[in-house]
């Protein structure tokens, strides 16, 4: 039995795949390089922007995420992850139409918050419009209470520290976009949030538990774990 | 013309590997993510270490990076470049075996090095034994004075930092194999080094700019450059 090679489907941002990438190999404990796993990164960013597509009937990146799992398979990878929250309104329509076995960050994030303790109950999210409208975190945390900004906010905090001429995605990692996030989690904690989610994979650049009175959980870290563990129950030798 | 798809023979080893795709992102000024260039990592860290084959004639790593090299050219790569320094000591044989374009960290720096003013003409190297054994920098720079700290210093200084049970391969990015290497550096230093060059790529994980005096030239980031250059003459679509 050899190891799964793990795949990430990147490029939704570069900035947070090769994030994603270093904490993969931070989390991947070892004492030599050979006992490290195989990792095959494809990050692709012209992948069609997933909250356009979304909210304003942008290009469809579905075809662009199934070639560059394809590249993946390709090149080896046994099982994968995406670091981009919102690409995950289409990771059924991925399962279903690719082999490469792909892990949740939603589903190895519920796993996990179910073993918080104490409990937590209301969930404050700072996350993309597009997320925010999949629904995808109260469909995938039913029995949880998904707290937004009021969407004037969502707009003007969170969607301009990620989008903003001065945002994450056009490379600005600094002190602007962080306030603009401390503001609207100012906001989930007026409303009741006991705990923060990076719900977009360019948040946990520029904020961290530091920053935070309260438990910051980074669904990343728990799929990285997740894709970890599944790759040591290894896979048969091809 | 499409960019050109860069490729990353990784793996040697994985931190180094996670720190040179952070290094390009982030040299590949971008405004969104659309406008980034598509990079594919394969980091595969069973590929038998290239010191060891060098010196003690332990496993010869060329069949694995050949193979590491196919799958980047199977997911699409169009040029490519290393994260290793030793792993050069194999760049022509790899050239010669297969189609993939590769730059050289070796060849980049040369052209570099060549431009500093005031120009340089001692300089101290941090590498592994088995790039000095290989002769990589007196071959690449044959108009330069290479400096190496004597041999029983390099073992237990350099070697130590990089392979050792504390030392970088084994995880330890902290004071430790940090204090080590800049023993070494007092000793380049005190026998004329005018500039320090991070001849292996694990030293500019816990060493930088501001810990010296005096220059540190990183080959990785004239090979990050060259490499986003390069893609940016683009390749003709497939």
């Amino acid at each position: 039995m050899k190891k799964a090679t793990i795949g990430i489907l990147g490029g939704m941002g570069p900035e947070a795949t090769a994030s994603f990438f270093s904490m993969l190999v931070r989390l991947d404990r070892a004492t030599s390089d050979q006992d490290h796993i195989h990792i095959i990164v494809d990050s692709d960013p012209s992948i069609p922007d997933r909250t356009k597509y979304l909210l304003e009937g942008g290009a469809n990146p579905l075809p662009a995420m199934l070639a560059s799992a394809r590249r993946l398979l390709a090149a080896g990878a046994d099982i994968a992850g995406m670091p981009c929250m919102t690409a995950h309104a289409l990771l059924d329509q991925l399962r279903h139409n690719c082999t490469l076995h792909f892990l949740s960050a939603f589903e190895e994030t519920g796993l996990a918050i179910r073993e918080l303790s104490p409990p937590i109950r209301n969930l404050g999210v700072l996350a993309t419009m597009g997320t925010r409208q999949a629904k995808l975190f109260e469909t995938a945390f039913p029995d949880k209470n998904i707290i937004w900004p009021d969407e004037a906010l969502h707009l003007s905090l969170v969607m301009e520290a990620i989008y903003g001429k001065r945002g994450i995605k056009a490379g600005y990692l600094g002190e602007e976009p962080k306030h603009l996030l401390l503001e609207a989690v100012g906001f989930l904690k007026k409303h009741g949030a006991e705990a923060i989610v990076a719900g977009c994979t360019e948040v946990p650049l520029v904020l961290s538990q530091k920053d935070l009175d309260m438990p910051f959980i980074d669904p990343m870290y728990y799929l990285a774990n997740a894709l970890i563990a599944t790759s040591r129950k290894g896979v048969l030798e091809r």
